[in-house]
This record gives C-alpha cells, structure tokens and sequence, in this order.
C-alpha cells in the first residue's frame, strides 16, 4: 500500500471510527448531565483512535468479513477501548497525577470541569467500557447467539486484565514510583512500565479484534506477541524522536527527555541500538501478521506508520 | 429471628464473607506491588460487607441452594460488588473529592499512600471488580455451563449500569454539584442523589443475587424496587441519626449535618414525617420479600436492622 493510499484510508477510517464511537456517547441530560458532558468532552478530543482501529482491523483479517456495516459485537469492543485509553488520560492530567493542563491543543479535562469532575468523568469512562461490552454481551444472548456472546465476555476479559492492575495500571504506578529515582532506572524497569504503560493496551486491542473474529488460541497468542513488539517499537520511538525529531512535527520541545533528566530507553541503550531494537521488533511484528490468513495490507501499513512516524 | 441470634448470624457470615473477598485479593508483588498494597489496604478496612452479604442472601433466597461452599460465580459477584463500593470511597476521600482523612478510625487511601497512588488504586479496584466477573464467566463458559455464564454476564451488566454514570458515579455527581445551593435544594433533587448515590448499589446487589440465583424477570424488577426502598430508607435513617443519635454509637458529630447547614431529608420534610417515610418503605420491602418463596429470615432481619439502626 502506498504512502498516499494508506493516508487517504486512515483517514477514512479514523472518521468511520469516530461514528462508531460517537453512536455510544452518552445523552448529556439529567442532574448528572455534568459528568456526561466531561465524559464526552474526553472523548471527543479527537486523537489517533489507534486502539479501535487495531480491533476493527484484526476482527477483519480474522473474520474475513467484509462488511457494509460493523457488527455490533465489534463496535462495541472497539468504543469500549477508546473510553478505556480516554479514562487513562484524563487521569493522567489531574493536578495529583502528571498536573497536565493541556492535551491535544485543548485543555484538559480538569482543566475545563474541575478535579473532581475530572475524577468521575475518569471513573465514568472506566465503567462504561464495561457497560458497553456487558450490554452487547447480553443482546448476543437475547438472540441465541452464544458463540459471540461467548467472544464477547472472552474480549471483555482480555481488555479488563490488560488494562487494570496487572497491566496498565500497573504500568502507570511503576512509572510514578521510578520519578525519583533519576538515572537510577534500570532496563528491566523501563521495560516493564512501557509494556504495562503502552503495550498492554495495544496487545487487547489486536487480542480483542482476534477473538471476536474467531481466531483460535496460538493466533491469539501470536497476535499479543505482535500487539507488544508494536508498543514496545512505538515506545522507543517516542524516545528517539525526542532526540532526533523536528520540533514543528512533533508539537513537544525536542530534548525535552534530556532537559527533564529522563532515563529513557534511547539515554541506556543508545540511539544506534535503539533504532535497530525498533526495527527488530517492528520486523518481527510484521512477520507475524504475515504468517496469518486474511487481508491485512492496511493493518501493516499501520503497523509501519506507528514505528517509523516522524511525530 | 430474634435479636441475639441475628448477632450471631451476623457476625458468622460478615466472617465468612471477609474469607471470600480476601481469596480475590491481589499478591502484593512486582514493580507495581504499590497499587495492590493500596488496593488491599482499602479493601480490608472493615465495614459492615452489606452488599456482598445481599448478594450472597438473595442468591440463596432464589435458589434454594443450601450449599456448604458459595458457588464461583456468586463469590465473585459478592467480591466484584465489594471492589465497586470500595473504590467510591477511594475516591470519594481524595483531596479534591471530600478530603477526608479518616474512615473507619483508619487513615484514608490517599493519606497513607499519596493522592496518584490513592487514583490508582481506585482505578484498579474499579476495574478489578470486571476482572473477576470477567474471568468467573469465562471459566462457566469453560465449564459449558451456558446457563451460569449469561446470568454471570447479566449480573455483571447490572453491576456495570448501577456502579456507573447512570447510576452511582451519576448520583455523586449530582451531590457535587447541589453542594453550593444550600437550602435551595429540593426534594426531588435530594432524593435523586440518595437514589443514585446510595440505592443502586444496594439494588444491584439484590438483582446480582437474584440472577444468579435463576430468578424471573418479573422477580428481578421486583426485588429492584426493594433495593431501592432500603438505600432509601437507609439514607434518611442516616438523616434522622444526625439529629437524634447517640454521638458515641454513631461514631460521627451529631448535628454535623445541621451545623454544616446542609440540606437533609429531616431538614426538608422534619423528623415526624422522615420517620413515618422509613417505616413505610421499610415495610414495603419486607412485603416483597415475604411475597417471594424461599428462606429470607435472615434477609428480613437484615433489612430491618439496617432502618432500625441506632448507629
């Protein structure tokens, strides 16, 4: 696919994906109606959509379907995702966490409805991802269809283990606990905070796509291997254009890792060896897709975009 | 069932009940080992474990089971449940929240472990409760036990609807948001927020009881409406308490409420009228308990100590 194909297309989909994200958004009514607004507001700060994509494309290459419409199953595993992603960061900006006041060139969500706004519009998302997969769970039983209920609680189970205490979460506490250590951090350490902080969520994404497209358990765990080479490789790449990139591109100061005293992956191991890791791991990425049946001309197009993006 | 024997009885399934959640309690190790300790820490503070405790009794209630080991599925709906109203204290004491600094004699999450960590914490215990219903509903899926699995995964979208911003996160929205008001809050605004705030986690410990037990629709909205008169009932006792309790047994200033010129059920209908209220909607929840076949002994003993309650 080419440079100039795969642009047009990803912007097709991130809109086709902001419908489908948009059709769960909660009515903004009712005494509550405060929380609602902030919990869209989050949302609807546009963004990559990443997560969702990676589901939708995966439950195609598994599914080989070839749809007009998305089945609901799916669209509700990929909105379910983007909530998740979006809780993480509006928690992430309050003044106890990173203190953020902006985020995409928009205030940030505290920033806008206050802390403890910003803290139940965090625990709204959380929860509605939960609502939303439980919900079409318990349709595909109305209509007998167990096998995708059956995907769906499977999905559900993927995204809550990855994104809870022993994955994210997990993630975001190392990081917060390695702040004052300074040059201190070890390898083994980065490693884990970026595979629990950045990867895990990229392994449920492609893992949920997986299993609502009927893929068996070795693609199952192949395609986790490939969701963690992606994040791991989209990681160090942040690093290394921290070093390397041009500041206009990447909308952040330039050095700005170094400045702060950052150990990152690029400051231990290296910028030679950093951009071999990420070629190694985006390479292995791609031949693990490449080993599975189905159309995934887009997904490595993406898979490549990530890590060889320049912002 | 007299007074010292629903002591007894009491006492040996608030036991019992402490055995099931500690048994889904994370092990406090790893690079993020800090969140777990944070989330153990709140989880294990004590309190009255009501809603684990009408989760397990409406179960038994509907199904008759006399077991002598819970069911998977109902000691993970009775955990799930306990994560949820653990959190929303969490939470609710943060700094920007309520600022609280003791609960339960104990210092807060947040005060002993910082507010990120305190966020965190609740996150994991927020998302931990879909973990283990997630996880218990895969295993009946394992098990083939179809049956158990979609009542597993519609009681975890009844958890999902009643925790979330429909439900609870909706009604501690509302009461953040009358704060300011003063005297000019209403009736129907108050009641929202105890309906919310207070009631729909106790209605979705009944419902998650009763759908796992096998109960029928018909049963499931009725038992809804039951939940809602005892959070009802419960809250403007608690109302009542605040004028006419025995500091000591209460454990909190009597009169803080009125000292803090805060608009109260009592304040809003007097203490005649708030007491003629619980009674009524007490003795309605007992009618449709006693409407229901099978052993609630216990159940209406419990209901009728949470109204009747001197502390």
């Amino acid at each position: 696919m080419d440079t100039a194909c795969f642009k047009e297309e990803l912007k097709n989909r991130v809109a086709e994906i902001e419908n489908v994200i948009s059709s769960y958004l909660p009515a903004e009514e009712g005494m509550a109606s405060k929380v609602f607004e902030a919990m869209n507001y989050s949302v609807l700060a546009g963004g990559k959509r990443l997560r969702p994509m990676l589901v939708l494309e995966t439950y195609k290459m598994f599914s080989g379907d070839n749809f007009p419409i998305i089945p609901e199953a799916v669209s509700a595993a990929m909105a379910a995702i983007e909530c998740i992603h979006t809780y993480s960061l509006v928690h992430d900006d309050l003044p106890a966490m990173d203190n953020d006041e902006y985020r995409r060139g928009r205030l940030t969500t505290w920033k806008v409805y206050g802390d403890a706004i910003g803290i139940l519009a965090g625990d709204g998302l959380l929860n509605y991802a939960f609502e939303i997969l439980n919900s079409a769970a318990v349709k595909e039983f109305e209509k007998s269809d167990i096998v995708m209920a059956e995907r769906l609680v499977r999905a559900s189970a993927v995204l809550s283990k990855k994104a809870g205490s022993f994955g994210m979460i997990g993630g975001q506490t190392a990081d917060l606990l390695v702040e004052g250590k300074g040059a201190a951090v070890s390898i083994d350490e980065l490693l884990f905070i970026h595979k629990h902080k950045t990867a895990c969520l990229i392994e449920a994404a492609l893992m949920m796509g997986a299993i609502l497209g009927g893929a068996g358990e070795s693609d199952i765990k192949a395609i986790e291997q490939c969701g963690y080479n992606i994040g791991i490789a989209f990681q160090i790449q942040d690093d290394i254009l921290d070093i390397i990139g041009n500041t206009e591109e990447l909308g952040k100061k330039v050095g700005s890792d170094a400045a702060n005293d950052k150990v990152t992956y690029v400051t231990l191991k290296g910028l030679e060896q950093s951009q071999k890791d990420v070629e190694k791991l985006s390479n292995e990425a791609a031949e693990i897709l490449g080993k599975i049946d189905g159309d995934h001309d887009f997904l490595d197009a993406l898979v490549m975009s990530l890590v060889n993006r320049r912002k």
